[in-house]
């Protein structure tokens, strides 16, 4: 099923904005709430906070981040998790979100209506309120969802990408690879592991894996330091081996290079006890995986059998 | 100059991601702040306030928004400008924005770069810090930039779209109309203007004019109400007559349909002083025009030699 229709009653143009704008905070349900704290307004109110803030702007658009395979309700969850997923990133809490649409004429309402449904049930599950929004007309054949979120830190501190020393531990939750076959709209954004991650003092560092692995690690890494990856160590999804068998790629490829993964690249102090880091992990979340898949060693002191990252790339957004 | 170029080492995809957003650090300048209150992690972090924030999110899409007669700063200036708008209405001052890029593979750079350097000299002069931000690859032919503002209220209050009584009046600041001709995009949004109003007891609601008057009119207007406007006091742009010279309309049908006015629309309270107010104005903005073009009526207790607002449209954003 894909965005748009041959059958102009069935449009938005044939809609119009004023009933299309009804009938989206109709969709939205109690997520959307009262103006002027919800749509409605020049802009949407958001009480003061004694928190640090966060921001994060993520789109979707078709045929970049979904195609007619997926469903709409799939699309709609996808845009806030993308988002989620980066406040994860930063150990934070999600508030509310903004969303401007630019739509093509020949939009069907019907499938926008799904959309909207699945944006607003995973907003539900994740408390998020969606405040407000704009809608453009965009050339025929063109669909993008422009989500802006906003959250607040759980505790005393945000982690940011910081800083990693040299024999600094890598971890990486859950497994990487071959989202594409599914994983890259079906996975959950890592919010209650980022939280508790960011009150452990352990860790220094974190960001989620949305490009890839091998380029991500890059925006953690120092000068003159690299990343000793232990090859074995990389947790591979079993949808990188599926992809492996088509593509005659070694799995690992596919994991360090697929991207979509919103899995957590964690970093933990080099002088941290990493046998506690790892209990504690354990007894709080037993069904996520964690593995600490290498660590930072200086450039001219590798250790022998490291992983060469070089040989591996993340995704392109310019191509 | 379009977005566009013919010559691949000229276009973003030549260029590649990591050098762009590089680069676009360095032409955002100082109003790009470090990480991680800036680019840079995967969310931009905002210290805690004590005031209520304000969230609007609108964009600029090539052949929507702007032409190949705009030039490259103007739209960047443009992008901001819409949002800062928004703000002003509500009575506020901005503080922060993130820009998702949606930009086809053939975007030439230096188009780019004029475009994020006109973003930057109006984000300096009205102290907007650029935050954050994302690129993603369009279809050919295919520009739009999604700007969303946060901002917080100047005063104890924030002003809405509220709830209009009979008997209050309707002022709107500047000129309307013939916007196209210019003032779509060099408008000075009314910035200062909104938070003086927002401390105005006599003020009991605020828009910003951006799709005509006609449209946004029935914005502030409750059921059972009408605007009684006086079509002699309604101020016309030179442009708007330019513009009825070449389509054969009444400079007025220009004045309360064309919208990208970017005025503010203020109503105040029926029992306020209205000379108090005007004179309080008049000193305070002197060089701004201010007009009372009419009052809200019952439905059912329109006085005679009203303006029919029902002949005029505003424009629509879904055609």
């Amino acid at each position: 099923m894909n965005p748009f229709t041959a059958i102009r009653a069935e449009s938005v143009t044939a809609h119009g904005e004023l009933r299309l704008i009804a009938e989206i905070r109709r969709w939205l349900g109690k997520t959307s709430p009262k103006s002027p704290f919800g749509i409605g307004d020049d802009c949407a109110v958001i009480p003061p906070t004694k928190r640090y803030q966060l921001v994060t702007t993520d789109p979707v658009l078709y045929g970049q981040h979904f195609d007619d395979t997926v469903p709409p309700r799939a699309v709609g969850a996808k845009l806030l998790k993308r988002n989620l997923s980066d406040v994860a990133a930063m150990g934070g809490r999600p508030v509310a979100a903004v969303v401007a649409l630019a739509l093509a004429p020949d939009t069907r309402v019907g499938w926008l209506r799904e959309f909207h449904r699945g944006l607003a049930a995973c907003a539900l599950r994740h408390r998020v309120k969606i405040v407000g929004g704009d809608i453009t007309q965009a050339p025929a054949g063109f669909f993008g969802a422009f989500l802006t979120l906003h959250g607040v830190s759980t505790g005393p501190r945000v982690v940011t990408r910081g800083r990693a020393l040299p024999g600094d531990r890598i971890y990486v939750t859950g497994a990487l690879g071959g989202s594409l076959l599914g994983h890259h709209y079906k996975f959950t954004p890592r919010l209650a592991e980022g939280a508790w991650l960011a009150r452990q003092k352990e860790v220094c560092a974190m960001m989620d894996v949305s490009d890839g692995l091998a380029k991500d690690l890059n925006a953690l890494t120092p000068d003159g330091l690299a990343p000793a990856l232990i090859g074995s160590a990389i947790p591979i999804r079993e949808a990188a081996r599926r992809c492996a068998r088509v593509t005659k790629q070694a799995p690992l490829f596919h994991a360090l290079g697929d991207g979509e993964d919103y899995e957590l690249l964690i970093i933990v102090y080099y002088r941290a006890d990493k046998d506690r880091f790892e209990r504690n992990w354990k007894k709080r979340f037993p069904r996520v995986k964690l593995s600490l898949i290498g660590t930072f060693a200086r450039k001219d002191n590798m250790p022998t059998g490291a992983l060469r990252l070089v040989d591996y790339r993340g995704y392109e957004h310019l191509r």
